[in-house]
Formats: structure tokens, C-alpha cells, sequence
């Protein structure tokens, strides 16, 4: 290690425990010992601080977030837009450097970690968009796309299943661009991991398909780092480099649980400062060769990223089409006029269910959309989420696909589905992506899922068998809290199409999303083409799809229910009560409408029922009285538990009438109408 | 294999057959493939059909749920409370032989399968209780607990992350009850395994200190079965058996991934009973000696039964205490005054967080309810979730506890800690478990969560760091969805106490639950002790806690938000609002109380406002405007962002005013009060 690697490192260190101490709040173990790998791993690196979107720059996703500190510290050395101000605001309202690291607040933060197997599960989502990125469009003579996923991870990541699930899934699709550092400090916040972690995790990634190379001296071997990184750039593997580490190096607790979590006390920065010949008094200081030392790199980067634009060039001249498709997707723009190819619908149109709906879509958009990728959790034939004529993203020795194939096949594996969704959107290059699985084992992915709508990330979960109409597989597989979870949550678009017009509202909603994720619940049974539905109508959110003059009733719905209460309409008119059906596509999207064009949908005056065969919780939003299911489903024929239920024309239409009866003579807000 | 076997897993085979050919729905793949492991198993496990819930039965897992045609055809021929007209309603509503095996349904199933992963992580849970059942409770002389627990599962289980963290923990705990069988037929739902699922399972689960047994040919090869159980009784190890069987067996579709899911064809069906010698124009038939044979193994085993019960009354005399006790559990009677030693407070107590106030509560009850068990997911120190007496469930050979132990440290682990505490309650034995996180990591376990409250199993997740005012740690651990799943799930009880009395009172409703999980959400900050509050009140789920006569308004609010509520009804008075505040302790239980207690506390003509630093989403139910969070939190100081988000008395007090301006001289019906 030469004198100057020693006060950069000391410098990351210093920056890292001092952020911590002035929050009074954080980590400071982590950096402390993973500063030296972090400097010699970045040394590697290709990026542009001042180009932090730069397509082909390497990414780095440090899994284990709570070292954010550490990551903050390298992104003001480096010159990313992070200031020793920022760093003094850290874990401050509103600063530019929370308690974790937010990949939306950040220019240098690749993705938001800090729930553990997150990150790592991210980093084989961009590692996958750089590999059919790559394939996809570099040349023999042109490689557009050649950069590399680092990853840090520690102990939390890998005892957490959507990190092996991930994991599992890299190792099949043998993707040697992705290299990951696992800081063996042997401590985790229950203490040492000998309490619960006595796996041997080399020899269990080694049986997923991965390479693995052990540092064992990770506090002070930097040619050890730089050596393993040249050699898993070379193999056909993704790669674990075993870091041995001290946590909270230098510290007076270092190699202990009571330095991971919270701020060293004072006399033990003040000997760690004295100990790395810094003024103990002092705070913040970063010396003037540590700056030039990192800004030399940057401009080696930069020749690099300047050699890039050049070559961007070249191709696109050289392979005019691919190279405006190229350049369109960098700019994150559609193709034009994409959204005519969505399939439209009329009530003469045979019943279908909305799943196979969705099928037509995909098939509809795939050729025309490059960007579009998805896969999906082993349901591929019940999700319907594969192209006629897609191929498989498989490893070509594999001999069921290739690297540039668009389908992914992601195993029985729903949370690591989710983040690596998350992760090839965070990828850029206009990735739009999409998952498949039951709606009900999307809860398997909620810690993915929130963590889609934190960052701004636009995923699309093919989310089908949507409710009590799957039927026979009963309710261990009926979802019935699972909307209501995912309408709680915030930016997320969550969609129940009642047609197929509605079907490709969600997809033109999805596929333009640039920062919000999708879900789109779909049935298992078929549904009748509905008239007075239209893609620019769904688009709204809500809309009136069965309209009553000065009706005395409207019936809110979704989804599977929406024909049915439009039956119990017809029925409650001939009882001369004149009904309304609003189908709600939406919630996300409806609450971004005008208040108006709300009002329009959802008047006052007019009793409003809601109908789904869901939980009611939260459909007091939009209605007065709620008709839903309460209690877990059941095992049976659809028809047969709709029948048991009773979301028939009869049953919608009771509860209509009693609606009615109840607020006869009382004045009717519409809940929209709020006191603030 | 003999011709009695042979004979006995045809009926096996064509029972499932039939079941899901009747029913024109189901999965007969794995039932063909597994009904010879499935014969050789049972013949070597302990239990009485008359007695299912016999303490010291060997537990059976079906963890590939999907395959339960064969289960239910085992009970049937075992002679559980399962006829053949049962078999006949299979998937049928309201039968007996749901799609998916439910536990609470069915005598014999143990544990509710399908969700995959799920049931061999319950297994862990069911090993882990019996061996600190007969660690606390077995004699040199008297073992009263010596049962194994057996378990199938498919490559699905094998990918889900659930399974990975919960095999993890058993290889760690060195769990040698814990016998599990893997389907290796090569297929799932997307064909041939090859496509995304090529790791080397056998190496992982070395990787995880399991012992692995190999069974080449488990369609024939019934001698290995009991070999493989007789070795995997003596290793020290938990073990997992690597059974290469053919999935579909004898189907025309065999060793594919049609058979898996679907109905056999016609013709199909014919085929194979011809090829078995059955008369294929018959169907759900059981050879007599196939009825004897098992009938046999039943005697046997009725023996053994009876053996045990004279063993447990020697036990009762010559261990008079801990035979009582035993015994007192075996009747799942809790100890008598138990709840006496339940912390209580008066507003001159000093202000403590919620989370320490549960750390009071279990060590106060620990000592003197032994079926307590518990741990956290890496958070102890955190969720002050063990005892001050506590010794770890650990193998006595790590130093570190022993098997007799209460605390489990489940490492970085949220779904396998859930999914196997949901074993441990299923054990019986009247085990009470909890297990602590972050609440928003809750959502990692969604999974399980939901099958305990499927399967009405009585465990408790001690939920804390419950809101923004967890502070620095920012967005990423800050829940805002995640009590609006809770408690849109049917049968989860999801307490969020404002003060002592509170958590003692939800301890209390955890404690004395028999058939449903329980969530606490608790602070991480201090809260004070409320004047108003007490365990008898806060029992009904919600009370009024800080009462106004003829009140103005009145404010609905639960946890950390009811003492500043109180402050600002304080406010409210003094601009001549006469303001009431209900503590909303749990949704759950207030749904339970009678409709005139409940309007006594939410009554006709008071406008109601809701008050909690969550998604406001459901909280409708209760109140007609709702002052919430829609939006992710933020990293800071938890006093800076109740400020930021306006949670101060004179907060809530301005949207309490509103409140009361907006409904002025409307006519206002309590929210409880419903159409239908």
C-alpha cells in the first residue's frame, strides 16, 4: 500500500466517522473496515462523475446501505454532485444524504439499499440489462456495452432469501460481468455470526455456479483486490470475492457488534484521528493530494467516457437503424406511435380472460418495443407472459437461448424476481420490464416491490389469478389483502382491467411510466368485452362505463366485477333504481385526475357502493358502502364461489337496494369531498 | 419391493388419480412420482389416526402442497377422518380436501401447503419445537418427546428464499429430527428444471451442514427409503434425501411438465389402471389387503401410542411438577392467573418506549409461562425481544446455549423466521412464539404471515420501529403501507399500543389467542403514560380514552399519535372545540365487541377524525377524514419529521377544526353504521 492509498483510505475513514458523529446517528463500522476495498475497487472503475448517467459506466451497488456513509464519502471525493456540506447534513431532513442510500435524491447512488438482499439482488437485475444490452447491440468491431456490476454485500445480505434467490439465478445465467465483495467481518447486530450463520457460504455459492476468490488480509491488501478483479473479469462466472475484514478498523471496539450501528463516543475518534495522523480537533478534512489523487482518475475516466461518445458515433453511422434506436432509448423516448399497436376491443369480441388479454398485448408491443424485456416466476404458462416469438435470455452454451433473448425465466423465485426487475430498470437504456406470477405471491416480493415505488423505478408485475375466480386452487392461492396493500402503498398504479380495452389502458400506462411501478391484476376466467369501455377512458382511472340518467345508485367496481355489476344495474332498473357503473381501473391514476373530472365520476348526492371480490378495506376512498370479501376464499369452481359469495347480478343488486333504501332522505357527500 | 407394496402404491396413485380427474382439476404429477416414497414413509412413521393430535407423533410435511391428492389418499387409507366420498369432493367448496392442503380443516395435515417454500420452512419449526420440548421436559429415564419431522418438497421449494433461510438456521441448530425427501423429478410449471434451476442443491445443503442421502431410482427403490431414514436417525445433522423420481409415472406424459398440473386425459387414466391391473372402468377403488395392510402398520402404531400415554402417567408420578405442567400444556391451558404479572402503569411512570415496554411484559411472563419461546431476526438489541434470563436455543456443542433454550437467534431471516415460527405453533403443546423485526420488515414475511392467519396459528411478531419515528433511518425502515396490509388481512390481530396498560393489554389478547396471529407495532421513541388507559379498556380494541362531554369532535388515533392527540384535543378545548380521543388499539378486536359498545364509542352525530403517521388507507372505517402519511418518510430526527409532517398537537388541532367546520350543519352517521 503506498503512502498515498493509505491517506485516501484514512480520508474515506475519517469522512465516514465524522458524518456519523455529527448525526449523532449511523454506521460507522462498515466503512471503517470496507474503506480500503472500497478505494481500490473504484480505482478500477469506469465512470464520469459529471456524466453520472453514462451508459456504459460501471456500476457499483453497495448492498449492505447502512455503510451509506462510506458511499457518500467516495462520491464527494470523486466530484459527483455531494459536497462536505451534504456530508455534514447527513441523516438530516432533506439532505442529499439519508440514513440509507436513495438512488432518486443522488446522482453516483445506482440503487436504494439498506433492506439487506436487496442490493445484491438489484446488482444481477443490471448486470442481466448490461448483458442483453450488449447483446443486443454491440458489434464485432463495435462494442457499445462492456462495463461491469461491483457489488458490496455483507453478512445480512447473504442470510437474506431474496439474495440467494438472486443469487441462484446469476449462477445459471453464468453472468460474468457481475462481481461481488462479501465483507466477512463476522459480525452482524445479534453479535458474532457464529449465533446463527455458520453456513459455508463459498462452498454454497460455488454450487450456484459462481467463482470465488478470497482476500483473506481485506484491511490492507489492496493488490489483492485489484488481482481478483482482473481475474474475475476473466472467467465465465459471476464472481464472490471473500473480503476478510475488521469491523470498525482502528476504533477502540473494532471486531465488535457494538461498533456496526452507532456513533464511535468521542475519545475513540479522537485516538482513531491521532492514530491515521490527523488532527484530532479537525473534522471533515479532506487533504489536497487526496482530491488529486481521485480527480486524476476522473480525467482518465473521462478520456474514456469522451473515446465512448466518439465511438457512440461511429456506430451510429455506421448501423444508422440500430444506432437511432440506440440513441432513442438512451434519451429514454418511446418509439413513435408505439401505443397504435395496442389491441382495441368491442362488445362483439369474444370473452376472454384478461390475462390472455395481456398475452395479446405483449404480442402486440414486443416487436415494435425492443426495451420491453420480461419473464416470468416459473407460471409462464398460466401467466401468458411469454411473445410468440420470444427467445429465452439464457447463456448460449445453454442451447435454450441467447444473451440478446427477451424472456427471462426466473424460477420459482418471486422476491428475486422483484429485485432484479428492479435492478434492469435501474439499469436505464429505457428499460421497461415486467415480471409474472400469481397476484397473490406478489406479496412473496413486498420488500421489493416497496422498494420499486421508493425509487421511482417502472417495473411492471404481470400479476394474474387475481381473486376467488382462479378457483380449485383455493385460498392459499386467492388473494384477498393483496390490493389493498398495494393501493396503500405510495406510487404504485395498481390496475384491475375489466375488458380488454382496459388491458391495454394499463399497458400504455405501464410502458410510459417513468417513475412509477405497475401492477396489473388480471383474472383467471374469461370476461366479456364491455361496451363503453376505450383506452383513453380507462386511461382516467375511473370512468362511467354504464351511465344511468340522474341515477339513484352508482356501483363502483373492478376487474372481474365490473359486467357483473353492470347486470345488477339492468336488474335494479327494472325495480326502478336507476344505476351507474364506474369502473375503476386505477386508484393511482384516478387520484391524479382533476377534482372535476372526480366529481363528474363520483357525484354528490348519490349513494355509492363498491364491489370487488376483495377485501373492502380502503374502498371507503371512493364510495359510501363497500361489498367485498372479508374472510380468507375458498376451494372450489369459480362459478361456485362467486355463486357462494354472492357477486352475482342478484347479490350486487341486494346490496344495491339496500344502499339506496339506506341513505333515502339523508343528504350525500361524495367522499371526495374532504374537510382538508 | 413386494407385491403388497406394489399393490398399495397403485392405490395410492389412482386414488390421486381419480381425485383430480373427478374433479377436473389439480396436479397428478407429483402424486405419480412420489406415491412409492410416500407408501415407504408412512410405514416407517409414528402416529394414530384416532389420536392425530397426539403430542409425540412424527410430523409429515407435504411442502409441494400442489401434490395433496396424495395426501388426502394417505389419510383416507391410514383411516383419518377422511372417506372416500371426501376424496370424491376433491377442490370442491366446503369439502374436506381443499386444493392445497389446510391444516386447520383437515386432521392429518399438519401445516396449510402450496405457497412454495413454505412448508419446509414450517418443518424447521416443528423440529425446532419438538426438540425444546423434550430438551425442556425429557428424563434420562423418561423420554416423552422423541418424534422426527418428515418432509417432501420440489424443486419450487428448493428455489424459494423462504426455504433457503430456514434450511440455513436448521443446518446451524443441528437439527437431527428433521428428515426431508426432494422431489428431484427435473420439472416445474416451465418445463424442464434445466431452464433456470441448475445450482447444485445437494453441495448448497452441505453448504448448510445438512447430511445428504442419494436415492437413484426412487420410483422402485423402496429398501433405500428405509435405509435413508434409519441413517438420517443417527447423524447428527439434519437430512435431506435427494430422491431421483419420474414425475407423472406411468402416464403417457411422464417425466413431463404437462403432467404436472393438469388432468390426465382419458385415455391416459385408462392406460394407466390397465397397466396396474385396476379395472378401468372403476374408480376410487381400494383393494381390501390394501385397507389391512395399512390397518396393520395402525395397530402398531397404536400400540406405541399407548405405551406413550402409560409412560406420560409414570411421568406424572415421579415428576409431579413437570408433569403437570406437560400436561397443563397438552390441554393448551395457559397457567392459571398467569395475566397477574402483567406490567400496569399510571401517567407518574416515566415515559418509555413501546418496544422497552414489551421487553417489561416478556420479562415479566417469561418466567412463568415456559411455552413462551421467541427471538428476533438479527435485532435483538433493537427489539429488546429476550428475556434478561433468557439462555439461546442453541446446540449444546456451539458454547452458546443449549436445546432447552427460549431465545432463538434467527439470523438476518425475516420469512424463514415467520414461516417457522408458524411450525413452531403448529407443533401444539401449547408453544406461544414470537419472533421480533423492524415492523417493515414484516413485509419480507408477508408470505407467512398470511398462511398463519389462513392456518389459525397464534404467533406474534413483536413489530417495532413502527413509524417515521424510527427517524434517521430514513424511508427504506419506515412503514407506511404495511399496518393497511396487516390489517386488510382476514384474522390477523395487529396491535398498535400508546402506552403500557396498551402493550400489556396486547400481550394479553397474544398470549390468550388460540387461532390468530397478532402483530404489536411498537416505538422505537418514548411515549408517556397515559392517564385513561388501562388493560381492561384497551381490551375491547378501542375505548375513549380522554373523554369530552357531548364532544365536538372526536379523534381516532392509535400508538404514538394518541398522547399527542390528547395534547391537541387539549388545544381544541381551549378554542371551545370540545374534542374526545379514542385509542384505536387493534381494528381486530374492536370488530369483535358488540355494536352497541362500538357506536357507545363512535357514536351518530360526532364528526370523527383519524390520526396516525401511516397510510390513511382503511382508517374510513372508523372516521370520516383521515390526516395521515400517502407518501414515503423521510431520513431525520424523529422530532424534525413529526414537525415536517405536522404530527404536533397544533397540527392535529388545525385538521381537527376543519374537521368540525366541514360537517357543521350536516347530518353526521357513525361510520359503524352500514347499509347492509
Amino acid at each position: 500500500m503506498t503512502d498515498i492509498d493509505q491517506l485516501c483510505i484514512s480520508t474515506i475513514r475519517l469522512l465516514s466517522v465524522d458524518a456519523v458523529s455529527k448525526a449523532n446517528s449511523g454506521h460507522p463500522g462498515a466503512p471503517l473496515g470496507m474503506a480500503p476495498v472500497a478505494h481500490a475497487l473504484w480505482q478500477q472503475m469506469k465512470f464520469d462523475p459529471k456524466n453520472p448517467h453514462w451508459a456504459n459506466r460501471d456500476r457499483f451497488v453497495l448492498s449492505n446501505g447502512h455503510a451509506c456513509a462510506l458511499l457518500y464519502s467516495l462520491l464527494h471525493l470523486y466530484g459527483f454532485d455531494m459536497s462536505i456540506d451534504d456530508l455534514k447534513q447527513f441523516r438530516q431532513l432533506n439532505s442529499k444524504t439519508p440514513g440509507h442510500p436513495e438512488t432518486h435524491e443522488v446522482p453516483g447512488v445506482e440503487v436504494t439499499t439498506g433492506p439487506l438482499g436487496q442490493g445484491i439482488s438489484n446488482a444481477v437485475g443490471l448486470a442481466i440489462a448490461q448483458k442483453q444490452f450488449a447483446a443486443t447491440y454491440n458489434k464485432d468491431d463495435l462494442a457499445l456495452s462492456d462495463s461491469f456490476t461491483y457489488a458490496f454485500l455483507g453478512d445480512g445480505c447473504l442470510q437474506e432469501g431474496v439474495a440467494s434467490e438472486a443469487s441462484s439465478l446469476a449462477g445459471h445465467l453464468q453472468l460474468n460481468n457481475l462481481i461481488a465483495f462479501w465483507d466477512d467481518n463476522h459480525i452482524s447486530i445479534d453479535g458474532n455470526t457464529n449465533c446463527a450463520f455458520t453456513e459455508n457460504v463459498t462452498e454454497r455459492y460455488k454450487a450456484y455456479g459462481w467463482h470465488i476468490i478470497e482476500i483473506p488480509h481485506g484491511d490492507t491488501d489492496l493488490g489483492a483486490v485489484k488481482d481478483a478483479i482482473e481475474e474475475a473479469k476473466k472467467v465465465d462466472k459471476p464472481t464472490l470475492v471473500r473480503l476478510t475484514t475488521t469491523i470498525g478498523f482502528g476504533s477502540k471496539q473494532a471486531g465488535t457488534g457494538s461498533v456496526h450501528g452507532s456513533p464511535l463516543k468521542a475519545d475513540d475518534v479522537k485516538q482513531l484521528k491521532e492514530g491515521m495522523g490527523f488532527d484530532p480537533e479537525k473534522s471533515f478534512v479532506v487533504p489536497t493530494e487526496v482530491y488529486e489523487h481521485y480527480q486524476k482518475h476522473v480525467g482518465e475516466n473521462q478520456k474514456i467516457y469522451r473515446e465512448w461518445q466518439a465511438r457512440l458515433e461511429t456506430y451510429k453511422q455506421k448501423y444508422p437503424k440500430e444506432g437511432a434506436e440506440v440513441q432513442r432509448r438512451l434519451d429514454n423516448k418511446l418509439p413513435e406511435n408505439w401505443a397504435d399497436a395496442l389491441p382495441t376491443y368491442t362488445p362483439d369480441d369474444k370473452p376472454l380472460a384478461t390475462r390472455k388479454l395481456s398475452e395479446n398485448v405483449l404480442n402486440a408491443i414486443l416487436p415494435i418495443v425492443p426495451e420491453i424485456i420480461g419473464g416470468s416466476a416459473d407460471l409462464t404458462g398460466s401467466n401468458l407472459t411469454r411473445g410468440a416469438d420470444s427467445v429465452d435470455f439464457q447463456p448460449p452454451n445453454t442451447g435454450l437461448g441467447d444473451y440478446s433473448g427477451r424472456y427471462i425465466r426466473y424460477g420459482v423465485r418471486e422476491h428475486g424476481m422483484g429485485a432484479i426487475m428492479n435492478g434492469i430498470a435501474a439499469y436505464g437504456a429505457n428499460y421497461k420490464n415486467y415480471g409474472g406470477t400469481f397476484l397473490n405471491f406478489v406479496s412473496y416480493a413486498a420488500g421489493a416491490v416497496r422498494l420499486a415505488a421508493l425509487s421511482h423505478l417502472p417495473v411492471t408485475w404481470v400479476a394474474t389469478h387475481d381473486s376467488i375466480g382462479l378457483g380449485e386452487d383455493g385460498p392459499t392461492h386467492q388473494p384477498i389483502e393483496t390490493l389493498a396493500w398495494l393501493r396503500a402503498t405510495p406510487n404504485i398504479s395498481v390496475w384491475r382491467p375489466a375488458d380488454g380495452n382496459e388491458v391495454s389502458a394499463a399497458y400504455k400506462s405501464a410502458i410510459e411510466s417513468t417513475s412509477t411501478p405497475h401492477v396489473l391484476a388480471l383474472t383467471r376466467q374469461n370476461l366479456p368485452q364491455l361496451a363503453g369501455s376505450s383506452i383513453e377512458k380507462a386511461s382516467k382511472g375511473a370512468y362511467t362505463i354504464h351511465a344511468a340518467e340522474n341515477p339513484d345508485l352508482i356501483i363502483v367496481s373492478s376487474g372481474s366485477e365490473v359486467s357483473i355489476s353492470i347486470d345488477a344495474a339492468k336488474k335494479l332498473a327494472e325495480a326502478n333504481i336507476k344505476t351507474s357503473v364506474v369502473s375503476v381501473a386505477d386508484f393511482h391514476t384516478f387520484d391524479q385526475q382533476t377534482r372535476d373530472y372526480q366529481l363528474s365520476v363520483l357525484p354528490d348526492g348519490v349513494p355509492i357502493l363498491s364491489v370487488e371480490v376483495l377485501s373492502t378495506f380502503g374502498w371507503s376512498k371512493y364510495s359510501h358502502e363497500q361489498f367485498g370479501i372479508n374472510r380468507f376464499g375458498a376451494s372450489g369452481k369459480a362459478d361456485d364461489l362467486y355463486k357462494f359469495f354472492e357477486f352475482t347480478p342478484e347479490g350486487i343488486a341486494d346490496r344495491g337496494a339496500k344502499t339506496v333504501q339506506f341513505y333515502k332522505g339523508k343528504p350525500i357527500l361524495s367522499p371526495l369531498n374532504r374537510a382538508f
